[in-house]
Formats: C-alpha cells, sequence, structure tokens
C-alpha cells in the first residue's frame, strides 16, 4: 500500500479501512493473496457500522449479500478468472440508481421501501465488471439539490468537519468515499452532484460527456443535463471505475507524451460572473493549476461572455424537465416532499415551453461556439466549487458578496452540463482545514485524454 | 403524351400547358427535340401570365431568369449532358424556402421584400438535379394554417372552383400544379401542409419521413414535425422530384414483386376519433383504398386508442416550437400579422415547458407504439383530408356534426407528423365535382416503398 494513513491529513472522523487505499493496490493484495474479495467486504461492513452513524452516508447496507457476492469472485480469482480492475472491490451506489436487490429511494418519502425490479444499466455494467455493491448512498432528495442535507433520510455529514455539509446531491457517495467505508461509489451529476461533494470532501470526481454513460435505471433529475459519474480519492480507481460503467469503452488512456505535455494549453475561468469569490480558495486552485500547467494560466478566451447564455439555458431546461418528472407528485403528494425541495419544484413549473424550445437552440448554439474554443484551448481549469463546505443547512454565503449558498455552490459546475461536457474536480489543498477541488474541463467526448491529463499531473496533496 | 387533356375533368379555369403532362413525357419530348426547356419555360410563363389573377398561386415570378437558366440546361443537353429526370422542368418553390435569387416573404408584412442571402438546400439540389424555379408560390402566412387565404399577399383560389380554398399552407403549389401552370412544385408539411392542399386540389402529395430531407433555410413553423416534400400530378414525378430533393438518395424503387404485391397488409383508419366523418368522402377514399388492396380493408389495430395521445404531443409541440420562432416578433410587431395567426400564435404561448418536455418523451413512446403496429400492417390508409375544399375564408363546417375547419382539415394528417412517418395524398375521385384524396401512411425510413406501392396501384381518375 503505498499512500499510508500517517501521511494524510486527519478526517474528523477515524478513518475507514480504504482512506489512502488505491483500487491498484487492493488489486495487488488480492493478486498476492494477501487480502480476498471476502475481506474488503468485511472492512467495509466494519467501517460502515463505525462511522455510518456518525456521517449517515448510507441509507441500505447489505454486507451479507456483498459477502455472498465476495465469495462468489474469490472463487473465480481462485478458477484464474478475474473481470478486470473492479474484481472484487466494495463500491457504493447512490440511491437515485435502481438496485433489483436493494431499495431504491431516492432520498423520497414517496418512495420509501420502493424495491426495483432490475438494476439499473451502469449497476449492471459495474456488477459485471466485478464490482461488489455493499449499499445505497443518501442522496439529496429526488437529486434536486447541492447541499446534501435534505432527504427523507436526512443529512449526510463531511468526514472533514461532520457539522459542514457534503455538498450534493451524491452526498452520502462522497462520504462514504472520502472515509474510506468504500473506495470507490457511483454518483450522478446534473448540475454538479458528483463534482459539488467530490470538491467539499476533498475526492476526485469526475462526470462524463453527456451521454456517454447509460442512464437506464436512474430516476431522472433533468435527463438531457445529467450524467452518471464516479467519486474516488485518486483519478486511476475513477478511470477504471468509468472503464467499467461504460462496458470497458472509457479504456484509460496512457499518459500525454512529454511533448504534448510541455505544450500543454489551459486556460482560466475567472468566477466572476458564474459564482461569488472566496480569494483563498480561488488562489488554492489557481495554485493548483499553475503546477498542472508548469507556469501561468492565462484567461480562457469568450467563456465569460457567454456566462449570461449558459445560465439562461441551464434555468430554462433543468426546471423544465426537472417539473416534468414531478407534475403528478406535486399536485398529488405535496405534503411529502422536504418543503426546501417541494418550492424549488414548484418555482420550476412557469417556465414557459418556447423558452425551453428557445433553451434547447440555444444550447447547440452554445455547444458549437465551444466546441471552436476547444480548438485553442486544451483545458479549462477553474475552482470546482467558489467556497469550501458551508454547515449544514446554510442557505447564505455571509460576508460582502452575499450570495445563496446553492447558487455558489453549483456556480462553476453547471456551465459544463448545459454543454453536455466532460469535467474533473481533483483535490488540490484545503482552506481552514476544509477541501478545495479543482476544476479541468475538456472539450466534449474528450474523456480518456481529460482523464489521462489528470492522471499524469495530480498528486494527491499533503496536510501542511 | 399519354394523357391527352380531353380525358380529364374540367378545372373551373383553362388548364395550363402542364396539366396532364407527366415529367417522363416531358423528358422524352425534350429527348426528341419536339420540345425545349425554354419552351416549357414560356410555356409556363403563359399559363401564369394568363390563369395567375384567377388563382394567386405565385406571389414572385421571373421567366426573364428562368429562361436564361433554361437556355443553359439547353445548352447542356445539345452537349450530352442531362443532369437528371428533372433536367429542364419548371418548378415552382414554396414561398418559405429560401431562394437567393427571389424574395422569400412567408406570406408575412414583415418580410415583404426580404432577399435571402443563398438557397435553401432544398432548392439548391432541385437546381443542381436541373430543375428551373420560375416562381415562389403563396404560403399561408407564416405556414401557420391548413387553409391558405390568409397572407400578406390574400388567399390562393382552388382550380377546381375559384370560390373555395385551395388549403394550405403549401396554397400557391397547389394552385400552380393542379392548374398546370408547372408540373411539379416544392411544399413544406408541419401538421398536413403538403397533403391537405394536395388532396382538396386533386393532387399527389407527399411528406417524407421526418429528417430525410434538410430544413437548412426553410423557415421554420415547428421544426420537428415540419419537412419539405412535393405536390405533383402523378406518383412518379413525385418520386424523381423527392429523388433530387434527396441529391438522389431516395432514388425510385421498382414496383413491389407480384407475390409482395397480392400480400399487402392494409389497415383502415376511421376518421372518428380524428376528424368528423363525411359520408362521401369517406366512401369515394375508402372504395380507391379497397381498388388498392384488391378487396376488403381491415380496420387498423391499435391507431385510434393513441388518438388523444398523438394529438395531445402533437398540440404541445407545435404550439411550443411555433411560438418559440415568433415570440419577439409578437411583442415588437403585432399589428403586421395577420389576426387569426395573430391569434393562433398567443394561444401557443400558454404551453408549459414541462408540458413540451412530456411531449417530447411521448412523442418517443408512441414512435416506439406504431414501429411495432408497422410489423403487422404495411400501410395505413385513410382519407387526406375529412371533407371536400370549403369556401374561402369558411371556418366552421356545417352540419350535425358541426367542427372548425382547421381541425377537420388536419385532423387525418397532423398524427402522423408527430409520428414522423412518411405519408402520401393521392387523387382518388371527386364529391360534388370536388376533388378526394386518400392518404397512404407507412413505417418511418419506408419512403421508398410507399412510393413504389403507390406508384403501381394509383392511376389518375377520372371524370364520370
Amino acid at each position: 500500500m503505498t499512500r499510508p494513513h500517517s501521511s494524510l491529513p486527519s478526517l474528523a472522523v477515524e478513518p475507514g479501512f480504504f482512506r489512502g487505499r488505491r483500487i491498484a493496490d487492493l488489486q495487488q493484495a488480492m493478486a498476492s493473496g494477501s487480502l480476498t474479495a471476502q475481506d474488503l467486504v468485511r472492512h467495509a461492513g466494519a467501517a460502515i457500522e463505525r462511522l455510518n452513524p456518525q456521517l449517515n452516508a448510507f441509507v441500505h447496507v447489505d454486507i451479507a449479500a456483498a459477502l455472498a457476492t465476495a465469495c462468489e469472485r474469490d472463487a473465480e480469482r481462485a478458477g484464474g478468472k478475474v473481470r478486470g480492475p473492479l474484481h472484487g472491490i466494495p463500491v457504493a451506489i447512490k440511491d437515485n440508481v435502481d438496485t433489483a436487490d436493494m431499495p431504491t429511494t431516492v432520498g423520497a418519502a414517496h418512495f420509501l421501501g420502493r424495491q426495483p425490479l432490475a438494476d439499473a444499466r451502469c449497476v449492471a455494467l459495474l456488477r459485471e465488471a466485478g464490482a461488489i455493491v455493499v449499499g445505497k448512498t443518501l442522496t439529496h432528495e429526488f437529486a434536486y439539490g447541492p447541499t446534501g442535507d435534505r432527504s427523507v433520510q436526512g443529512a449526510a455529514r463531511n468526514p472533514w468537519r461532520t457539522s459542514q455539509m457534503t455538498g450534493g446531491s451524491s452526498a452520502g457517495s462522497a462520504a462514504a468515499v472520502a472515509s474510506g467505508m468504500v473506495p470507490v461509489a457511483l454518483g450522478t451529476d446534473t448540475g454538479g452532484s458528483v463534482r459539488v461533494p467530490s470538491a467539499l470532501c476533498g475526492l476526485v470526481g469526475f462526470k462524463p460527456t453527456h451521454g456517454r454513460v447509460s442512464d437506464a435505471g436512474v430516476f431522472p433529475l433533468a435527463p438531457t443535463l445529467e450524467d452518471p459519474g464516479v467519486l474516488a480519492s485518486c483519478v486511476e480507481d475513477a478511470q477504471v471505475f468509468m472503464q467499467a460503467l461504460t462496458g470497458g469503452a472509457m479504456a484509460p488512456q496512457a499518459a500525454p507524451a512529454a511533448a504534448a505535455a510541455a505544450g500543454l494549453r489551459m486556460g482560466w475561468v475567472a468566477n466572476a460572473p458564474f459564482a461569488i469569490d472566496d480569494a483563498a480558495v480561488t488562489a488554492c486552485a489557481r495554485a493548483a493549476a499553475e503546477r498542472f500547467a508548469g507556469g501561468a494560466v492565462p484567461p480562457a478566451p469568450e467563456v465569460t461572455r457567454h456566462a449570461r447564455a449558459l445560465q439562461s439555458a441551464l434555468g430554462a431546461i433543468q426546471r423544465a424537465e426537472a417539473y416534468e418528472v414531478h407534475a403528478e407528485r406535486v399536485e398529488s403528494e405535496p405534503g411529502k416532499f422536504d418543503p426546501e425541495v417541494l418550492e424549488r419544484l414548484r418555482a420550476s413549473r412557469p417556465v414557459q415551453g418556447w423558452e425551453y424550445v428557445r433553451a434547447i437552440k440555444e444550447r447547440a448554439r452554445l455547444q458549437a461556439e465551444f466546441a471552436r474554443l476547444f480548438q485553442d484551448v486544451d483545458v479549462l481549469a477553474l475552482p470546482a466549487v467558489a467556497i469550501t463546505a458551508p454547515a449544514l443547512q446554510q442557505r447564505t454565503v455571509a460576508g460582502p458578496g452575499s450570495a445563496g449558498v446553492r447558487e455558489t455552490l453549483l456556480g462553476l459546475t453547471n456551465p459544463w452540463n448545459v454543454l453536455g461536457l466532460p469535467a474533473i474536480s481533483l483535490p488540490v489543498g484545503w482552506v481552514d482545514g476544509m477541501p478545495v477541488g479543482l476544476q479541468l474541463v475538456a472539450a466534449a467526448g474528450t474523456d480518456e485524454a481529460l482523464l489521462a491529463l489528470a492522471a499524469s499531473r495530480w498528486q494527491a496533496p499533503q496536510a501542511d
């Protein structure tokens, strides 16, 4: 194991077994016989048992079933069959993604105890790749919130400081991986729901190009903005997870050649039109970008002038699509919603049909603009989130540039959902003891290259 | 010339040269040297000059330019170059389709004198195939009406009885071909705008599978429902026109083999949930269907139970997309609209975004249902329009089943736009001296087979 616990900064909670352990190391240990898949599941079970009461990461756990599966995977390995780099690896699944053997509540009272008949396509692919599902992780109710503190199962808590939010909506997946309960987890990202909690919890979070991962069996928030993604503790783990999620299509790419690496064209995107600016957070992310680029990072051309159009298109698309999912439920069972989610849904209703049609046209225009922009820039860099994790239930960011927590959390991530671009959040340091994420965004369809770039440049930050 | 004028029923107007002349016959005449393209353009010019004051089919004509082009086409032919079956054939273009050498007004005061910089893609393809554009034909204002009697250029008149409407929105194209001013014309069809005027004017009207013909340079009504199509006096002419419109992709297919022809599975669609029923019109269309099928035509399974869903999806999609096109114009220049079109547009505004999203989902579901249905049926048959041509400006269909003219004209054609299916209207007889159309609808993407079937079964009806 290459990164012993002792070199890592402290969490507020006692770390679980998987903290600081990479999937490749776990595979090596299983290959050498020093660990079995059953051992890994037992470690997951023990960590969940110890930590979940503090973090509320998991809303459903089935260690017995996971052990039975682990037993099969161990037998396969003993027989010479290794399905791939996730063979025998415990994983967690966000609770808005269908699982045939566990309830899927989407964090909502409406769906308590709901048992899907089949696995979502991405869960089926993970299992085919040998991953072992140990449980379902808390999602913000109906995945409609970036704070992760409103659901029928309550709030998830940030392992770095349990008074703070994890961010959301993939809240439990972030808490589970950050605390070392599991090495890697599935999330979904419609406006930042993988990258925001990854950034606030010090994880690698990757959202692929729109449509590259099947959303069949994922309870929708806003389908044309939404993609399954991964929360992991290092880029390599994210790479093998994405490979499994795409049935092998998104295979890890070799690091860019030295020449290409030297010529990396990175453009910095200012917070200003998208979100407030916390100087310490921005400085931390920017310093990391400059380390990656090996020098100064010039401003990205053109991006900020599209900010208004991006926000406007995003608002119309997300609201119209989200309300469509819930229209009948808002009418017939309003009392079952969390009041904040209900209010957001009701505010989503008034989008006009023609405004949605206009937004879809605008999106196509903006996608063409950014396709041109990416002819001159390889990767855009900006903070993943403009601030560190707020307190649970906090809804306003104090200070001179007072702003809403929700808008602040999503402001730097959701432009890339409108455009359908691949984006990754990388943990690059801490401000006041809380993690900061650097976000890299690349051209549509270049997921493999973005991941390879991140893998070649990123190193886990060390505490001061 | 195989169908001399004398065997055709009488129009209310003196027929132009092209009435009863097939494109293949014109090609043969040009090949033998008995006619030139310049002769054809002169015939078109003479007919337009004589008939257009009565019919108001053309809103812009340029015979001088057409003659210059005809001269080039004749020279090419003399040099051994024949571009294809439209070489030297005069055609008319609906005035919502851009032409680089003629204004394109879309029938609207807002656009009087507007001169596009380039040909629409489909016009460019027609010209590349050798067709000669003689002029632009009247469209219902902004193509938003099936009556063809409201535009800044007034109403087109039905050549069969000039007190009656042509139907629309491809009104002038129908009047121009039905009266023999030109042999064939371009139209566009969003809810029936090719098939309705074809049926009311006794023409063959074909709308392809959605997306098979480029809509670049077509002024949009509701883009996801809309397709360029053809109005012609026989199926073979429609076939060669569609071939040109698709750059050769939709080449005429041979007639079905005798065995396949004998086994044709035709299903009859009742008017009832879609439109009122005029017994004489339905009987005329049904008798033709039975002649085509060589016997009784059983009811098509399943179709009518989808009627409500089809109409609901159509309404939301058409209204939201149409309002998006005109939102700013309705605000800033309402007084320039025809009052009826303005009223329709204003009534289109209230569609909610979530309702549009729902309609798009519903359309996908219905398309899957109909794909299954077409495993058991080769072709659906029904009247193209439930009634014969109403009087100009008439807005209510009298009688016990009183209904709006607009809904009645579109009720049997617009379900196939929602589904994006290919559909053809064939002239099959007359009721009280006015033409009746039989509509055939086939599975998505089977345009060539549908045209081949129609070509093999249809014969121009003879007057009693």
